[in-house]
């Protein structure tokens, strides 16, 4: 009997399925659900489409919450959030004007309460929050889709840093033919998350392998390594050697453990070029102010430097330049110095004073200043604008 | 002096980042933090700590919610929900009794809405929920535990699927020593995951690596390459090929990807080792059938098939066999053949069954039926009890 039905609701949730409209899912419950909604009546979650991109680039959102009062929206591509409206299935639902194609995080507030999109399995990966990510693409494809091109790699591996005893995750990136030209060696790119950020996110949300598989593809960039580490020096550094007032930031700690860790396992376990002009920095944000930390402490060991809105600010500049940074003379020595930011970030202004504070030290440095704010959207865009100009 | 204030605050933020308790932390918003709340006040969510895991094994859960009225915590652990106390700073908290050391999928449930733990981030990768997951450590390391080893590395790649007209993602583990010994060919298991589950799930929630690297410096099992396909005929296959009845679950359509592009793909870009005897396939669940469809049509492809609480069931079984499984005399060749499954499982019916139906036929198998149900904990115990059985 109870076999019987089990299998009749399966045999019926496949049938279901076949239609692509919001429905009820009837079956097993998988394994991740926790017990107390799923197990005993064998109910699963309906199931509800979202987000939905139609033709026209504009997206449907749903979320399922029978007995939710309010549901509204929040997004990066939206000035404020909107309100979604209720279907007499449960399902609330909101359909949004034109979308700019691009990749944005979002959330539902449901209730007052921030939400993943339960029904995407694209999430923004993050100490601190929890937010799903939209990805509306235009008619042709852009830099940051996954197109057919010969497709790079990310790997994740775990090394033993002796400098902070502990095992610290790190993703690295090798492009188009690494594994089968088993002789070439490549230029590295050490590329840094922002505050709160992981080493995942430069991939599932700065979708630098695809940035990279289509500059490489084009012809515009180099094929180089990148390495993505856990540059977060909280919680888990923290927790081994507490940051000080003056260590703002812990950068001097992350550059520590790049120096003494991570550049050797890399040279030691990939086929990485050596030398100053066969490497580059680059972070977005906390991680531009390691990048600027790192960089600009170390030009014998890096010939490019690229903080993408980097977390400095004018009044701390000038302590910056003499306690951390080397002299004005060997910084004259770098290949590229690049500063991107957004014109409606918060951390414009300190980007526009280290710019002309390079200047005044007779530092050459190029500056890329885009629309929009403190994004991932942005940081897409800077990765795609520093690529072509590395290891030329 | 909106510049002085933002220094400040920053500044203040990061003196108290030094402390662990629970805090409010006021800074420079994230970037992935959606622009509605966070972004004009520059206010960031209060600092919670969640999980956390005590010395004595006991766990504190915590969830900022100023406005909710009820937060209960739903956990594999547990029978039933539990509710969590608002204490006066608007975080929401509860300390559990002892847990047994091991990794559960939870949630918060806040006014009847499922939350994934925003302050967590290891999360369950999953279609059609957001789960968090505790991870509890006994006093001593388990298999399932990042240990200081020898350490694998999981890859994420994609291929051009003809068969599907589709790129499609796919992880493949690769054991310590892979990229040191540039000559040396493995043997590999395909792995399959559950309904609902993605390509990673098998190397976030099932700890796979962790699982293998653990065996194989203990010399319990053999190196080997593991692949994780993204074995989910829904949304993506449904686009292409839609599933009719008879075709229960996508099964067929998942066998022709596998041999069609898969394996090849795997065998060109890795130093696979070739023919049955260097082929296993298990599958958790849908996966598990999965396992069956493909292994028990193709002995002459695969020598080892171990599905784990497969979705089979006592009607449906003769129906298998006479229309999908190759003849009792080929599967007599098979070298494993392994059914795993929890004793609390709704599918443990059809796995005796399954069973059952293999000895009439004369075909050899061996049961593994542990406590426990349809869970991930019983997937990492099944990966851990099949490995050192595999390629001997």
């Amino acid at each position: 009997m109870k076999k019987n039905r089990l299998y009749s609701i399966i045999a019926f949730a496949l049938l279901t399925l076949t239609t692509a409209t919001a429905q009820t899912f009837v079956t097993a419950p998988p394994a991740g659900a926790a017990p107390g909604a799923a197990r005993p009546s064998f109910r699963f979650p309906p199931r509800v489409i979202s987000p939905e991109v139609h033709a026209d680039q504009t997206v449907t959102f749903r979320y399922m919450a029978p007995n939710a009062t309010k549901v509204e929206l929040t997004a990066q591509f939206l000035k404020k959030n909107i309100a979604l409206t209720k279907g007499e299935d449960g399902i609330w639902s909101v359909t949004t004007g034109k979308v700019k194609p691009d990749i944005y995080p979002y959330n539902f507030i449901v209730d007052g309460i921030s939400v993943a999109d339960p029904n995407n399995v694209d999430i923004f990966p993050n100490e601190r929050f929890k937010g799903s990510l939209l990805d509306v693409k235009g008619k042709t494809p852009s830099v940051q889709d996954l197109q057919d091109v010969p497709h790079g790699k990310v790997t994740y591996v775990f090394y033993n840093s002796k400098n902070l005893d502990l095992v610290r995750p790190m993703l690295i990136y090798t492009p188009p033919g690494y594994t089968e030209d088993t002789q070439k060696e490549y230029p590295v790119l050490y590329l840094i998350h922002g505050m709160t950020d992981t080493q995942e996110t430069w991939y599932k949300v700065g979708r630098m392998n695809y940035i990279l598989d289509n500059l490489i593809a084009q012809g515009k960039a180099e094929p180089m390594i990148v390495v993505m580490p856990y540059a977060n020096p909280f919680p888990a550094l923290m927790k081994k050697n507490p940051a000080t007032q003056m260590d703002l930031m812990g950068t001097k700690m992350f550059t520590d453990e790049l120096l003494k860790e991570i550049i050797p396992y890399v040279e030691k376990n990939y086929r990485a070029k050596e030398g100053r002009d066969n490497r580059a920095i680059a972070g977005f944000s906390l991680g531009g102010r390691q990048t600027l930390g790192a960089g600009l402490s170390n030009p014998d060991k890096f010939a490019y430097v690229c903080p993408m809105a980097p977390a400095v600010f004018p009044q701390g500049l000038d302590q910056d330049f003499k306690e951390t940074y080397a002299s004005a003379e060997q910084l004259r020595t770098l290949k590229l110095l690049w500063i991107g930011c957004g014109k409606d970030d918060s951390l414009y202004a300190g980007a526009k004073a280290l710019a002309k504070k390079l200047g005044t030290e007779k530092v050459k440095c190029e500056t890329f200043y885009s629309s929009g704010g403190h994004t991932w959207m942005n940081c897409r865009l800077f990765l795609t604008t520093i690529a072509p100009k590395l290891f030329k």
